[in-house]
């Protein structure tokens, strides 16, 4: 089994409270693939630019992530440069150099394309669709996306959405996308556009997962301190996609144990700046955790009336 | 066993995006008190003026409620007017009038001040104190309180935290009292100011309990419609207080099975304006939304890894 992502490989400017680093490794496809490579094989694709350093690509290799799919090209890599404020709820940017990501024109080695699982990272939404349609044999097909194209390419997004099994946004993208204040009335107007299964990811309150059914409604991990939320939805996401790929049956429980996998991976991944802490967790401190988290949320067996 | 309230009694006049009413029946101990009486015997405690229809006294004794607490002045009913957005998410003032509250000079009689469980709703710490001075062999006293004293009677509202066992805020509050943008940290902040036990909500969000040690993360029920948020935080608290109340032990699971009941609780108080739901909820529908909650929230046994 394996997982395909696509989204931007991105070098990153981050400023903190309390750090800040220049021109270091991110992207939306670059925190999932990094999360998903702690379960299953990983093939990315993406672009980048000629300044993007070997160090990079030699660390997606070292985590046996396949990176034929990264087109390298003459310009320079997309370039994110953005800050938070003290209350880390918010990323603010500064700017966006998209360069090379200009220049993207999806075409996945054949490995990539049999992919059982497939994370469409935010990313225009026609380059997602170009993807999807160069799928064969894909069981599931996962799509993030983000306001700007909410807003600016609607129609495309639309498009695409109908043909994606599963989507993951965020509270204030379901409700820009759905018009409705109330999140649980926006999930069930997404399940007419095309996705069967939508999770809304709301940051330090957790997730919902809805079937058209049953929700899931799965609490974020109690965390003191924020270091750096960049990455911390990519990473849930990439999580979730790769413990489905590594999954014998895709069942309802299988669909809960992978958003608990997404949520205790982003939740690491938020205690450290960039990948610091995520690049080094393993399935051992993700079981570790979910045993914290189990005592935490564990309800009562009854009510005794 | 019993509990005691002690908080606004007051008139309401309330408009949401769908209706309006002038001067219904409201208040923080109203509230509380009505989702108290689903579970124990109740004492009420808080000021009225003359203006205060006979026909929403006969309405708390109906409930079992003693009312011997309930002082009449000479006065007018404290009132307040507020409305809501489209949204939903917070309540804005048109004006509050204090009125016959000025006069309040909390004196229990005999048997509140015998109860097991007191809940002290949002009203003047100063008021709050005077209450808990007069208690006698009371288990557990619950305070509320509200942004407006935590600006302006800080020294007071600490003096009583002195004094108190669980304080219920929300996550507005919590972040104004502790001056933290983060919750958990926040939490561990309030520890330190007296009591042993926090309870945090969070709306939409569901709410955290925090004994020192543990925490208990609890979602909210996911809701499709709010009708009217009014009273969704004293009903929750009531609901709480009344359940602890006619439970044999007071353990960790008691308090987390009286979190459910109060998150139960307040789930069906939003559905319906002012007390038009919360009214005419018993043991046997709390009972049944838990057992729908339950299955939203359930968690998969394992990770497979």
């Amino acid at each position: 089994m394996a997982v395909t992502i696509i989204g931007t490989v991105a070098l990153d400017t981050i400023k903190t409270p309390s750090e800040s680093h220049s021109r270091i490794l991110g992207g939306s496809a670059t925190y999932a693939g990094i999360a998903a490579s702690i379960f299953d094989n990983i093939s990315l694709a993406g672009i980048v630019g000629n300044d993007f350093p070997d160090s990079y690509l030699t660390f997606f290799e070292s985590r046996g992530i396949d990176i034929t799919g990264i087109d390298i090209s003459e310009g320079k890599t997309f370039h994110w440069n953005g800050y938070y404020e003290k209350d880390m709820s918010q990323a603010y940017t500064v700017q966006t150099d998209l360069n090379a990501l200009l220049e993207f024109d999806p075409d996945l080695p054949e490995k990539a394309r049999q992919a059982r699982v497939v994370f469409l990272a935010n990313i225009d939404p026609v380059l997602q669709k170009k993807t999807i349609e160069q799928l064969k044999r894909t069981e599931v097909v996962i799509l993030d996306t983000m306001n700007f194209w909410i807003e600016n390419s609607l129609d495309a997004l639309k498009s695409t959405l109908e043909l994606v099994d599963i989507l993951i946004i965020n509270d204030q993208e379901i409700r820009m996308l759905t018009g409705k204040d109330n999140i649980i009335q926006g999930m069930s107007d997404i399940l007419e556009l095309g996705p069967s299964r939508l999770i809304v990811k709301k940051g330090e309150h957790g997730s919902i997962m809805f079937n058209g059914q049953d929700y899931f409604i799965c609490p974020a991990f109690p965390l003191k301190e924020l270091v750096d939320p960049t990455g911390a939805g990519d990473s849930f996401a990439g999580g979730f996609a790769g413990y489905l790929s590594q999954s014998k049956v895709l069942d309802e429980e299988t669909y809960k144990q992978a958003i608990i996998a997404g949520t205790m991976i982003s939740s690491f991944t938020v205690q450290g700046f960039s990948m610091d802490v995520l690049k080094n967790i393993d399935k051992d401190r993700i079981l570790r955790r979910y045993k914290e988290f189990e005592k935490f949320t564990a309800l009562p067996d009854k009510l005794v009336l």
